[in-house]
């Protein structure tokens, strides 16, 4: 006997996240779209089978199980908090409820599965600090980062990471054939977030975060300079990642560097780990590759709805 | 009265960077282009002006001035070693004669004229090394790096800093969409030469040199973190850099990070300075950027040899 | 009680069609991969699963039902054949089989499924063929095509169409930013196909094709000069089409001219019509969209060994 | 004595055409950038030399020369005809001017020359009709174009030719990895421009124009299907197109079929031509390669620039 599917609504669904989380919902095996909401486009067809784009005023929630919300960050978090009041479960893809405030729980779920199980409203974890904090967290638990000194992120993603508004700076006559840093020295919106959830594993933990913008559609590397203490290795923390992660779904910890390619389409963070020469004070690089709009943003939101309603926790995801 | 031009050679005419000093030679105005090799491309035009490619066998070595090798690495050293044997001006393009073994002057201009001005044979920089060495020699000569901990350079390339061999890597459904490191952990071929330099500026200096593919045409960008003693920001490292290179054609002191797109083109490296807030031991961020077939390779060259035969440095050189 | 699944293998599994085909068979709900064959990474883990490549001669043809060769033309369709004539269901995806000599079934099931199912040797069709003969077969067919004049077929393909051959020509630094023809003036080695094609379902007719090399990684864009009769417009045309393909999954008719981004991951060819305004001898404009390496080769072929197996058509396949 | 510049100013220079008029006006030996317009960049430098952006209002019209006016249509046009009626040499680059109401003259160097030279207010071509144009003049001038048929001209621009406003349209997100038709059926607003062109040339002609957009920063390439009478080939039209452009240093007749990359950078059209077998009413094609921004605007703007103020033509642009 089928199980009946639960009903799904996603608000904001014509940008990037948004549409992702459709497509994703669509080939759910328990999930069915009951909506999707765009200003914009209201009244088209949204791709397939009969749906009509509503606007977000319009969203019948009531006969909803669960919601994503993929509005700009500011409109976003809103939404989600008077779902959650209204019994439906939330996740939050947009930075609005990742401070902790709004009593949401933070939703990664290879970290903090149990909370992600009972919570009703869900904070979906920012593209960059997915890999940060899945990279370092095991490293840090088994005592392989040297506190004294700061760990060096370096990471490039794709330009489906800044959203599908229409701005100059992300035209295809300006992104091509360029590559530059932004939000450099610690000023990127998600450094509180990869402050906070480093602090919850292991305390206060001093990195630089810099950003760049990769001309590419999607996927982020995430390159990462580990500081070890003597005689500590790339191969110690390639196996307390490989212990940590043991039987996740969506964790994968290689014997070569992940490249970006590796990963696209699929709902994984891939791990690599390198050894540096030459050095007085070790270091080892850590090199995290997803898919920003996967395991970075709509694929991470389905694993976190399918733990919020029982679920087994891969239905639906693409590995 | 005009002056009599230099006539010029081109030795390997028609990879990468063979073709970028063709073109320079072609619109440099005190040079003549005398000949250009090709095996592969003998007895085809060579791109206008009724020049055909030779063999590098058929190659009049004695009715040139000047000659620019081009060829893969270890087969170009030699070459130009013989050419300086005849008494022609040579500059080596390849990675051959970079260790100092061959006699050949090392060719950074901005931090070795007089050498490079007295040269009969001279090793053009790696495309890596320029950014680094230019980037960091302003900063150790003036006491604002903390020795005490390891220079991070992060470098991205575009892929005709891999050449014009047909690989299977290098192919377009390979690089597009992608991003991946590759010679990490201190192993690629232009760390001695990097490690070199920065020792003949300041001593042995500790680094950790990380690069990656772009998929884009050309251009470089290396982010560099720089460990800096305490009370040192920002602002002293651009000054230490402005004062160093005042009134250099080829190299701009920016005020904000410059991006790959603003040199190509141009025969510059672009240096900016960015503050990172939030450490116990600080660090600055310096991006440096270039176009790695001029400043990077070709420009370079021909920067160095309107020093070897007494021009002016910029002559024929893209600003 | 669930059904035994069928054995596949896959003989030249690491350039791009064979790469695909694997991915398909994977995801497939009633196809196993027995065995993947390559000669260059035979040893290493193909990708998931425990399943290593194998060199072609140690293939363990007798274990499977089904066999999809995937090498270069000319070394492909002879493993087809032997193949076959051991009674394995065989699909070549290569251009050795489509002429007919080899008493191959061409596969192309929309027009000629009966056929395919009945095979135990189909050769797959080109890519550029699949699209113009979905593309004009109806309207051959229902005489909307003024015979006196030349269909004009322009096409434009992403590199992997090419293949995954180290060549030169498709480096990345040689393939972005560029845009050219190439095998103009119908002597591209499908044109035979093309012609054979049309021919079977209208007799001879005349037709230019023109492809182009895009700066893509996949997808195909086939922009088609109808000549119609005249009176005939745009509607009639799509009429015609929507009408042939009534029930097909994997044709669709749009209100709209696709591109290359509508189909890019699914087995489909999107068809659009467009008029032409100011012509005294009517020509309807009709637009082919479709992915090269899944309706232009790899789908398709998993569509064919589902009609030979005796599987649902549209089993394992994305859409 | 060296001769006083010309004082030359832009209007509307952040756009692409307008950058790369302000990038040639700079390099140019004979004129002297005045002024460079930009309402959103008033105040800040404009690239160099000391020179900041003023708001159109401000621009000083009485001390200029010559003037490039580069805003959005609707908006140049009447700027440029002010200019002229105060005497300033003025060449607009929109489409305000182009239907010849205005009593501009429109600026196709090589085919109204005389005019050009005469004018005081000259309407630069569009970027697709300068190839189209400069491509089939001397067939039809000849009679080598079968007047019965109509000539079909596929096309694709890179996505500078559609300007540098925010459009969700043109973002990298959506332009990267696609290739689409659009304006088709010949709707497009050069369709007009086109064909007042040919009916300059050779009376009313008829033909299909479908532009399409390509993923690359620059570039154009025409496919262009010319309907030939019996007998004529493609050597006929190449030698056509040779004898009418004999001495012109802007267009170059190939034996191969030019590509994108043929032309980048440089203020040329290349034309090649192919033969076309297997058919019954002869075709040949005609490949029509340029940059947008230089031979399909900024280029031949300068180009119109230097014949209106009496200088050489091919002065201060680069071949």
């Amino acid at each position: 006997m089928m199980n009946k599917p639960f009903r799904a609504g996603v608000v904001g669904a014509t940008g990037y996240t948004g549409q992702e989380v459709v497509r994703l919902v669509r080939g759910h095996p328990r999930l069915q779209l009951a909506f999707a909401t765009s200003e914009s486009e209201a009244g088209r067809a949204a791709a397939g089978n009969g749906l009509r784009y509503v606007r977000s005023a319009d969203a019948p929630l009531a006969e909803v199980d669960v919601v994503f919300t993929c509005l700009p960050t500011g409109e976003s978090g809103p939404w989600a908090v008077r779902s959650a009041a209204e019994g439906v479960a939330a996740i939050d893809l947009s930075a609005d409820l990742r401070d902790g405030d709004s009593g949401a729980v933070y939703g990664l779920p290879e970290l903090w599965r149990e909370e992600v199980r009972a919570a009703r409203l869900v904070a979906n974890p920012g593209c960059y600090p997915t890999g940060i904090l899945l990279g370092l967290a095991p490293l840090l638990g088994a005592g392989l980062v040297d506190r004294q000194r700061a760990v060096i992120v370096d990471a490039a993603s794709g330009v489906t990471g800044a959203g599908r508004s229409a701005r100059r700076d992300l035209l295809f006559g300006e992104v091509a054939e360029d590559y530059r840093a932004y939000g450099v020295g610690n000023r990127h919106r998600h450094v509180p977030e990869i402050a906070t959830g480093l602090a919850r594993v292991a305390g206060p933990t001093e990195f630089v975060f810099t950003p760049h913008l990769l001309p590419i559609r999607r996927g982020i590397l995430e390159t990462i300079y580990v500081p070890v203490p003597a005689g500590v290795g790339a191969a110690a923390l390639a196996s307390a990642c490989r212990e940590a992660y043991a039987g996740e779904p969506f964790i994968e910890v290689k014997e070569e560097l992940p490249s970006v390619k590796d990963v696209l389409g699929r709902n994984v963070v891939a791990l690599g780990f390198a050894e540096v020469t030459g050095l007085s004070a070790g270091v080892v690089l850590l090199v995290a590759a997803f898919d920003n709009l996967l395991k970075g943003a709509a694929g991470q939101a389905v694993q976190n709805a399918n733990l919020m309603l029982g679920l087994d926790e891969p239905e639906g995801l693409p590995l």
